[in-house]
C-alpha cells in the first residue's frame, strides 16, 4: 500500500480512553512520522491528508490494532450489480460555544453530512452505514457536560440528515431527555478544543470499486448476541476486516432486569467495563478480538445500547 | 425455605476479589446475623453448619447475587429413572505448611474426594459435575505463590480422584508445569490461614430427589460460545439456576493469536479484566446475568481456559 | 472502658471512601455485634447510643484504626482554671429534598449547633474546635451534587452559627460559589438516604473533667506545614490522641502555581490523591500515621485548603 | 540554551509508572523530534548524544516536569576555592544475561562508575552525590524477578565502588537478602532490553564552573523530614532546581510500628502510593511540587527508606 492512498487509520491504542490516555497521541505521532517523509510534508501536516482515528482502551481480550483504510482505483464510470464500500470524508463549519449540544450543532452536523452524502452519489440513504466523528467542542464550551453533549448533538444530526430522527421532534431540549430519538449509524467522540467536527463516513455505493462490504445494525443492550448476529448475516462478507461499535453502561444501573454495579464502582471507570463487556460479546461472537469499541452513547442506539458496524472482504 | 435446610450459599459480590476485598466477610456476617436465630447457635457457629462460599467481583454485567441451595427430603428408596443433582459436603486432614502444592496435598485432597462421592453411591465418577473447594494453605506456608499452588494441587487432586489424570503422570514438579494434567470439575479458592481443604461436591445421582440438574464442561478459552452452548445443550433444564465458572486471563499473553494486554495493565488486575471477559460471554450466551466466575483457574481446564458448570431445573 | 460510657467512635476504614466501599458497613457491624450484649440491646438499636463516624480511604502510610471517646466523671461543679475537651451529641430536624444545599439547610443546621452549644456553657463560640457531621441527604433529593450541596450547605450552617460567615453574605447562591465563606471547624461527610443531619461537637469547657484538649487551624493548601505546626503548639498537648482534617484536590488544576494531575487522572480518583497527600503531610510532620482525613471540603477552609484539629492529652 | 550543549534531560511524566505507562515513551518522542534539527541528526540518534531519564507517575501533588542539564564552560584551570556540580555519563560492558543480579553485575557496575568517577578528578568518592542509572536487562534474563535484581545489583555496585559497602560481606547470596548493604547515592530504573547499564553521576568538583551544588542524605523512611531538612541544610542553597528521590512502601507492611494498606491494596499499586508518600512529604518541606520521586529501593538506603539529592543554585 502506498502512504499517499491511505484515506484512514481507525485505531485502538491500550490506555485507559479517557483524559489521561496519551496513548492515543502516541501512536498518531508514531504515524506522523511515518507518513510524513512518505507524503513529502512536515509531521503536523499528516492528520490534513489522512484520518486517525484512535480511541483508547483495549480492555479485556481487546488487541491493540489498527485497520487502514486505502483507496484503491478510482469511482466506477457505471453502476455495478453490486454495491460496495465507499468513504468520504468532510466537516461543519466552526461552532460558537454556545452551539454545543443545541439545534446549531444538530443541524450544521446534518448538513455537513448530507453534503458529503450527496457527493457520494449514493442511492439512499439507508446506504450511510457507519459516520465516524470528532466532535466539536470549541475553546470556551461550559465544562460541565460539554463532550456529552456534543457527543449527543452529532449522533442526532447525524439521525435527522438521513432521516432516522424527524426534524419535529428534535429541539435543544430533546437533547439527552428524549431518548427515543437515536442514530443507528453515528459514532462520535468529542474532543476538547476541536473547533468544528470532523465526519469519516462508510457507505454502499454502486460506484464503488473494491472488495469491501459494510453493514450494520443496533445493539439493544451489552449482551444482545443475536444483534451482532444479524448484523453479521446482513453483511455475508467471507472475512471481517472491522468492527466498530459503541458501548454504554445502562444508566438505569439495570441490565435485563439485575443490577449491574458499573455505575458505582469507584475503582474502575463504567467506561472501561462496558467497552470490555461489549469487546468481550463482539469478539466471542465473530470470533475475532480485533474489534473497535468506543464508549458513551448519547442518541447512539437506544439507552443502554449502541451501533454496531460491520465491515468484510466479500 | 428452612434454615436448617440450607446447605451451602454460593454468591457474587461486588468487591475486587482481591486482597482488600471485604465485601465476603460483610455477606458472611449479614448472614451469620441472619442464620443465628434461626438455627439456635452463636453466629460464629453458623458456618459450622452451613457452607458459604462467596467469591469477589461482580465486573462489568455481573449482578451481585447469591444461590442457596436446600435440601428437600430424603434420598430415595429406590433408584429414580433420571438423575438429579445432589450435594454433599466434606474436607480433607489439616495440611502441613511443606504439603502445599505437593503430592501429599493432592493425594489427601483425592481421598477426602473419593470419600464424600463414595457416600453418594453415584454410578460413576464422571456424574460429578463440580467439586467447589476452599483450599487449605496453614499458617507458615511459605508466601510466594502458596495460593497459585494450593489452588493448583487442589485441582490436581480432583483430577486423580476422577480418573482425570493418571497417578503416573503425576508429581511434585508437575503442578504448575505440566498444564495437560488439569480437572473439568474443580473449582478451587485458596484461603490463608486454612488449615484443611473443604469440599463442595455437586452431582448426579439415582438417589436424590428433587428437580435440579447439573452438567459441565471445559471452555477452550474466554470466547469459547460453542463451549457454553455444548454444555447448556447437555443440561437440556427448562430454567438456569446457576452458572459457576473459573476464569484465566491467557498466561501466555496471546488469544486466538492476537496480543492481549490484560497482564501488562498496572491500573487494573487481569483478574477483574478475565472475570469481566468470561461472565460477559456466559451471561450473551445464556441471558442471565447471575454468574459465577471466580479467577485463577490453575490445572483448571486447559491453559487460558477453564471448567464451566450449570445448574438447571428440569 | 466501659459500652455504656462510650460516647462516639471516629475511624478510617481501608476501603476507596467511594460509593463501593463496604468497610465502613463491615466495622460499623462488627462494633454493633460488640456492643449489642454490652449495653443490653439489638444490634440495630446501637447507633441510637453510640455515635459510629467512619472514613473509607487509609491511602498510603495511614493506619486504619479508631478513636474511641469515652464520658468519664460528671461535668464540674465549679469552673476549672484550664478548659478541656467535652463532646456532644445532636441533630436537625428531617428535611425536605428541596431544601438540601440552601438557606434552609443552613439556618437549621446553625440552629441546631447553637442548641447543642448553648447545652455546654461554653465561654465563647470560639471554644468550639470541630462539628463532625452526617449531613442530609432524604430520599428524593436531586441526584445530581445532593452529596456536593449538603456537605457545602452543613459547613455553611456551622459558620453561621459560630460567626464565621456573616448571615448578610449566606445566601442560596453563595453555596458552591463565594468560597470566601468557610467554616474552620466543620467536617462534613454527607450520607444518601438520611434524613436529618447529625452533629458531634468537640469544644474546649471549663466545666470538663478529664486530661484532654483540643485545638484547630486552617490549612492554606495540602501542602501546609506551617500550619499543622501552628495547630499542634496551640494544642501544646504532651501526647497527641487524635488528628482531624480534611483535604481537597485543589478544583483549580494548580498547586502553589504549579499544575497537578489528580482532577486528570481516570485511574485514580482525586479523594484518593488528597486524602494520601495530606495524610503524608500530616503524618510526617506529627510523627502518627493514626489520621483520619476525610476528603471533599465544600465551604470547609479555603477553595484548595481545609479544617484541621488536633485532640491531645495535657 | 543550545541543544548541543544539553547533557541530560530528567524528569516526570504523569502515567502510571507500571509496564502500560506510555508517556515516557510519548515525552521522549517529542524531545527527540526537538532536538534532532537541532543536533542535525535523525530522531533515533538523539538518545545517543543526550541522556534522557523519564520517570511515570505525578501521583498527588506532583507537577509533571522536566529538568534539564547544560554543559557551560570549560572545567576550570585551576581548583576553585569551592566545589560546584558536575555530571559525567559513562556506561558498563553489556552483560550476560546469568549476570544479572550477581556479583558480575555488581563489579562491573562498580568499574564503570570508578571510571567515571577517576575521569571527574574528585577530591573522594564522598564527593559523589547521586548516580542516576538504567540497570541493564538484557534479553534472556530470566523474567522473575529481573527488574528486582537489576536494581538491587545496580545499587550494590555503586555502594562498591563509592566504598559504602565492604567487599567482604557482598556476595551473589547478599542480593535481596542483607539489606543492611545499600548505597546512599544510587538511583536505579531497570529496563527491560538494556544490554549494559547507563550510568549518570552528578558530582562536587574543586574543577567545575558554574554556580549549581548538590547534596545527598539517606531518608530512614518515607516520613523522614528531619532526613530532608538535614540534606536541605547541607546544600545551603539560595534556590532548589532538582529533588531526586527514591521511594518504597516498606515491605515489611509496617511504618513506624503501625501497620499499613499499601501492600495489600489491589486497586492501587504500592508504587503509586510510595511515591504520592514521599513526594508529598518532599513538596511540604521544600515549598516545591517539581519533586523527581522514583520507587522500588532495593539496596537504596535502608528498608523502607531510600537516598535523598538536592540539587540547587548557589
Amino acid at each position: 500500500m502506498r502512504a499517499e492512498d491511505v484515506v484512514c487509520v481507525l485505531g485502538k491504542t491500550e490506555g485507559n480512553g479517557g483524559r489521561n490516555d496519551f496513548t492515543r497521541e502516541l501512536a498518531m505521532s508514531a504515524l506522523e512520522q511515518l507518513f510524513a517523509p512518505r507524503l513529502g510534508c512536515a509531521p503536523d501536516e499528516v492528520q490534513d491528508r489522512v484520518v486517525f482515528s484512535f480511541s483508547g482502551g483495549t480492555e479485556g481480550v481487546v488487541a491493540p490494532h489498527m485497520v487502514v483504510f486505502v483507496r484503491e482505483g478510482a469511482p466506477l464510470a457505471a453502476r455495478a450489480a453490486h454495491k460496495r464500500l465507499m468513504v468520504a470524508t468532510g466537516h461543519t463549519r466552526a461552532f460558537h460555544p454556545d452551539e454545543i449540544g443545541r439545534m446549531a450543532q444538530i443541524e450544521e452536523t446534518a448538513r455537513a453530512l448530507g453534503e458529503i452524502v450527496a457527493g457520494l452519489r449514493l442511492d439512499s440513504p439507508a446506504d450511510v452505514h457507519l459516520v465516524q466523528m470528532k466532535g466539536a467542542i470549541p475553546p470556551g464550551t461550559a465544562a460541565r457536560n460539554d463532550m456529552v453533549f456534543s457527543r449527543a448533538a452529532s449522533a442526532l444530526g447525524v439521525a435527522l440528515a438521513l432521516g432516522e430522527s424527524p426534524r419535529a421532534r428534535l429541539s435543544d431540549d430533546a437533547v439527552c431527555r428524549d431518548w427515543e430519538l437515536y442514530s443507528s449509524v453515528a459514532s462520535c467522540s468529542a474532543k476538547p478544543g476541536l473547533a468544528r467536527t470532523e465526519l469519516l463516513v462508510f457507505a454502499m455505493s454502486p460506484w464503488a470499486a473494491g472488495d469491501l462490504a459494510i453493514a450494520h445494525g443496533v445493539l439493544r443492550d451489552l449482551l444482545d448476541i443475536d444483534g451482532i448476529a444479524g448484523v453479521r448475516a446482513a453483511l455475508g462478507a467471507r472475512e471481517l476486516v472491522g468492527v466498530f461499535a459503541k458501548s454504554e453502561a445502562d444508566p438505569r444501573g439495570t441490565l435485563r432486569g439485575r443490577r449491574h454495579t458499573m455505575l458505582s464502582d469507584d475503582d474502575i471507570s463504567d467506561t472501561r467495563y462496558s467497552r470490555c463487556v461489549l469487546a468481550s460479546v463482539l469478539a466471542a461472537t465473530l470470533g475475532d478480538t480485533r474489534v473497535y469499541v468506543s464508549t458513551r452513547a448519547e442518541h447512539h442506539g437506544p439507552l443502554g445500547g449502541g451501533p454496531l458496524a460491520l465491515i468484510g472482504r466479500m
